[in-house]
């Protein structure tokens, strides 16, 4: 590791190539609806539900903000309010609905159980809760926070989890199961990083300034994860399951255990493959850590 | 341990005694119809609760299909559509309302928190998780998945219990608590098992074939462990709260930590009692391995 | 520490300065009026919310009521009716009500992400599942079991808390993100109390009588901590993200790890500043476990 | 008929004897629960509704209030809101009560379908109506008229029954069967009148001022008549069912037709019995009249 | 007029030709699948509501329950419960399904606007109304009083369309926009009528017995007739709309006017075509009535 | 009828004044919500109401489709599918938005009980009505014809307005109360035309083709007329409350009865003022109509 430099989370740009851009979202479209065309034949009692969520639709961005508005109203905020608010939000911005087609191949690749594009669309919370965030993410920075706020209860009530609309997070991401999560308001997440259930970026507790973790692009962090403070976990880094961070690790190292330590040791830690957030391999690491511990 | 060959979950059979299985199902309705019918008359307020999902049934399984249709439906997926699926697979499956009895059982037995069945039919969202679950297992099992995964999807969203429709599920199982657990696509649960709440069957992330957890009869996982990988859990197991479990563990051990460690050691572990899954003890090896560790 | 009394949980009094406790509660029922009515005015989509929930009504309690009866609504348990229930025990009892005002006041100060009391008020799943706790326990307390083991499975369907109605709350307590925070029957917290999310205060499994932990006054406790059994946390005692705590923690010193230890050590662990459950300091304790630990 | 002084509307007063009208209001109460407690045994179906319109309350007012605020709710004026309207209004009128009951009474009386006065409670659209009117025409009288017009409009949607918030209506009415009944801004309506389905107490169209029917004490109206403009319809009159009315009725005399005539002719009219809108005597005059224009 | 006899309401029968009635059924539903499937294909917007609707079902007894329990249900009367009562009536007596079928070929002969068989089992009023009137009328046969006057009652209110459940009413039957229909207690209208919107079958008042009109098979009751008090309305009759009859009117005769005289004089009234009913001729007797009055 | 040249229906156009319109629109919806702010500040219940259907939305039309989609909604046809579907219409014909400032302009103007735009946009059943069916017209003509008669469907059972989609309908109309108004298939209304409830622009029954009403601009139609067949109502004709009318009426004169005659005599009928749709002056002809009749 010559420098160290983390490529720290990209910020969040315009797609400088918004035409193919979009001829990703249009094929991806064509995918989902034919997936969902061929479900709904053979499953007569879900042809309603695909039709009203996806058929009917002329576009994904129409799907998902139907869907988000049904999913996330309630009695006081109403779906038509909702609808409206996503969809005038994904129509505006390229660079979010290029986001959900990331997030949305970054599911289909990464997860074994992930059987279709639209199966995710549908019943992902991890990424039906990202993509409501991102929404949530931009009222934020145009300063209506009030508003923002409030989506952002609605997304930790309906999918328990709970990602700050101030939160900044790249494209690719993967939330699987993603109940429980929690990401605290400055808290940054690179592109390509995967996020198991009950994972924490968490704050320090102690001052009202930058006090959440950095993850950077690649990461991998396991089930039950609590990573605490302004660290940084390095690009290409993987966090073990149930681990306890309050420290930086390294791009392209190992931490595990509660607290959290480097395999292979502080001095010279063993090397990941590259982009763990991309392979999922959450226990290759298990040998070389049990004999480090025991 | 002669011959440490796990008694590995005993594949779910439909009953040989169906007629006993019927008597129990109908002492149990009766048993739940008298507890609503006093809670009615003491609490006013109550009453139209214990109608509509208890007392103007005529059956058990009418009851909890009702209860789950309302539970789980959504603006895309109507009540009416969810109670008629819920029933019509529960009327022709004898098993599954046999698992239901014994589920029921288990919770009244072992959660002294659990004053009586109608409680646990009616509160108890671990125990409604599992139901729902067992309707879309058999779903998945009959390769109507699209189906299954949106109702897995409700599931996750209504009780934040995350269980994929492919893994097997014994009976007498009690999920206490239940918020957060997640149990992926080929784990294996055997009978009388007891889970607590945010307890992860997961999958290493490597393949996408088996990649999950297989737990043995009569074991008992703590809240928060963290199971990981096709690593067998052998029967009347113990798992301690919080441990992060990469190992298989041998039958009537205990294992405990991150990453965990068998009590008494690897070559010589402390055996359990017969069945914690069923005496619920959690804590009792505190001292022992308080002394291992330390 | 010349005594290690604990100051264990004073029982939830009458207020014996009533007067002061309503003066509190209007002038903090106007400070949140005057917050809604500027985000309503700068926001007008969510005028609409911010009026239903808070400007239409005349007092604190109402808001509260309303709101609640309208998150924790089902289709077999109705808003009206919850509103009703609500309403009635939160207008008879002046302790509930103050209870309310600690609780805003707290996480106002406490949680950095905390922009205003009617963002809390409005948003935070703890504080909402919290307030609803305090009814189901007043209910359990009336011995109207049923009603009160109805509203608390609504509470941790919806919020993803489950709080028993038997267990005893304090004052001031701010519970944090809240999602999977499972507190068990005879748990008992003191006043000013921190607790983040995915904590559980659970039993030992082993018997019904006394089994869960008693939480002193001022306490701070870690995202994922799992504390078991009939064990106290002494006041103004620190417990790390992530530990698994069996034992007794005196009052001012800091658990950490899996199985949780002091930090100094069992012997002369160090000392805690005041009230950490206020200061919400989480991880200066952190390099004095780390030499601790390695 | 010596003076044809009409007996117009006496004014809503207040009650001067308010404890027998309480003693009136809690034997009809306690007749109510009665019967909605014979009916819940008897049809286990019902049982939940019963409890939760009527059983579960502790007032007639609020049982009314709860039931009006479910079925004139909507999903931009929520059940919580219109049932803190009704309740309010109705505990703070006495007068409002005493005529809910005496409208109880005219339909158990009058009405032979009406088969007890659960029934009328709980199914007559008719009292539904008028009852939510009364208080729609509270909130007129308080100058609160966006809010009395907001409400007319549901009750006119939910029941098609359309009665302007300023409409002065006595006690002891029946709205039988009720649907299409249209009565305008400034028409009054006496006590102890009978009014059924698709009558019209229209406006001239003309003028903005006084432009409605006066309806005297002790009035029967048939189905479909349509009386237009500022007429006086004498006490005890009766208007024929189908006819359409543009002249002064005298008191105790029939009019039918379209255009309507006196039946017995313009000088002598034929006299009604005593007060036909508490006989209900739609036909006895069908020889007469016909005998009259054939 | 040579006899004279009425052929009067054939009482409904079991069907003596099930099996062809079946047959029936099974054409009629798999022509109403078509249909809808057509339109599923035609129209993305409207294919959610044909596959909840129609064609997620088996049966069109199922897709009718199901229409009309998310139809008629209230948040006290919740649509699987309705759902439930509705497929166990129509389940359980083939007479009732025939009758179905019968009323969906007469909108479809009868009604020029009637453009197929699923647009009138979806969208006419006066066909659910009548369908659910025939559920509920049952439930009045078999004593269950309370529960289907609730059911008369959300007819009422959702259709404005009021038939006491006590009614008798053949098979065949067009209710023709239906709106503010009302048809009173012991009422009795024979096979293939046809009534238009706002006619009423009303009582006299005077007494508690058998006081609605009978109509002969056959019979066209022209929109906002009222027709009052026990009366015979002759098989093959027509009533003029706007009509109000308070006599006999013989077979095969037209009355029209207010009050209704017989078209062609009561002596020698005009003799109609054969089954007004079903040729649904309103108007050309218009000169006839013309040439009578003028 | 020295020239009878009737005006008819202009047929519906683009407005060639497009700018104009749209400065109407502008200064309309301005005043409507001047109108709604002033409500809301004196009416805090109301407040909620008023944002969520007027003062959260930036135009007429937005307002209009979210009330329309709120109210007109099942649950099988969701509020954000109906919003979406209105939306789009309204944005995309200017012609349809001027109309529906007519039609508020026409309420305003001509109902004394309109107090103001906002009241009748968001409580006249006859307006909504009226524009939804503008929609469904447009639909019908785009050959959407099973979603143009589904949304008639949900119109007639929400506001008891049963109008055909087919039914050609001008701009300038007030629907008067509007229960029980029937307009069918082939019937043309011109401008400026006042329809009160319970009128009937009926068939004849006899035949498929154009078989309904064609009712000239400034027509005025009182309650519960029925007029049926091919029939011409010329310009500026009025038909009285109650009147059966099966036969032309020329420009300027009067129909009343039942059945209709022209007031003065068929040879020389009396002369109305300029358009009665306007005036509204529903009476003034009684006298002569008395003196022509007895």
């Amino acid at each position: 590791m010559p420098a160290g430099e983390l490529r720290y989370p990209s910020p969040p740009e315009n797609s400088t190539t918004e035409i193919s851009a979009a001829n990703d979202e249009e094929w991806l479209w064509s995918q989902i609806k034919a997936e969902a065309r061929r479900d709904a034949e053979s499953e007569p009692a879900l042809a309603s539900y695909l039709y009203s969520t996806i058929l009917s639709h002329s576009s994904l961005e129409r799907s998902l903000s139907f869907h988000l508005g049904n999913k996330l109203c309630s009695s006081t905020l109403l779906s038509t309010l909702l609808y409206d608010l996503f969809l005038n939000t994904f129509a505006s911005d390229p660079a979010l609905r290029a986001a959900t087609v990331s997030d949305l191949r970054a599911a289909r690749v990464r997860d074994p159980a992930c059987v279709s594009y639209s199966h995710c669309l549908l019943n992902y919370k991890g990424f039906l809760a990202c993509q409501a965030h991102r929404v949530a993410h931009k009222l934020w920075t145009q300063l209506r926070r009030p508003l923002a706020l409030a989506l952002h209860s609605r997304i930790s009530d309906v999918f328990a989890v709970d990602i700050h609309p101030a939160a900044r997070i790249g494209k690719g991401i993967l939330f699987d199961h993603a109940t429980g999560v929690v990401i605290g308001e400055t808290a940054v997440i690179g592109n390509n990083v995967s996020i198991l259930h009950h994972v924490t970026l968490g704050g320090t507790g102690k001052a009202c300034g930058d006090r959440h973790p950095k993850i950077g692009d690649g990461v991998l962090i396991g089930a039950g994860a609590t990573i605490l403070g302004n660290v940084k976990i390095g690009e290409d880094a993987k966090i073990g399951a149930g681990s306890v961070v309050l420290i930086d690790v390294p791009p392209r190292t190992t931490a595990v255990g509660n607290p959290a330590r480097l395999v292979g040791g502080k001095e010279k830690p063993t090397t990941n493959e590259e982009c763990p957030g991309e392979s999922m391999d959450h226990t290759s690491f298990i040998s070389e850590w049990s004999d480090y511990i025991i």
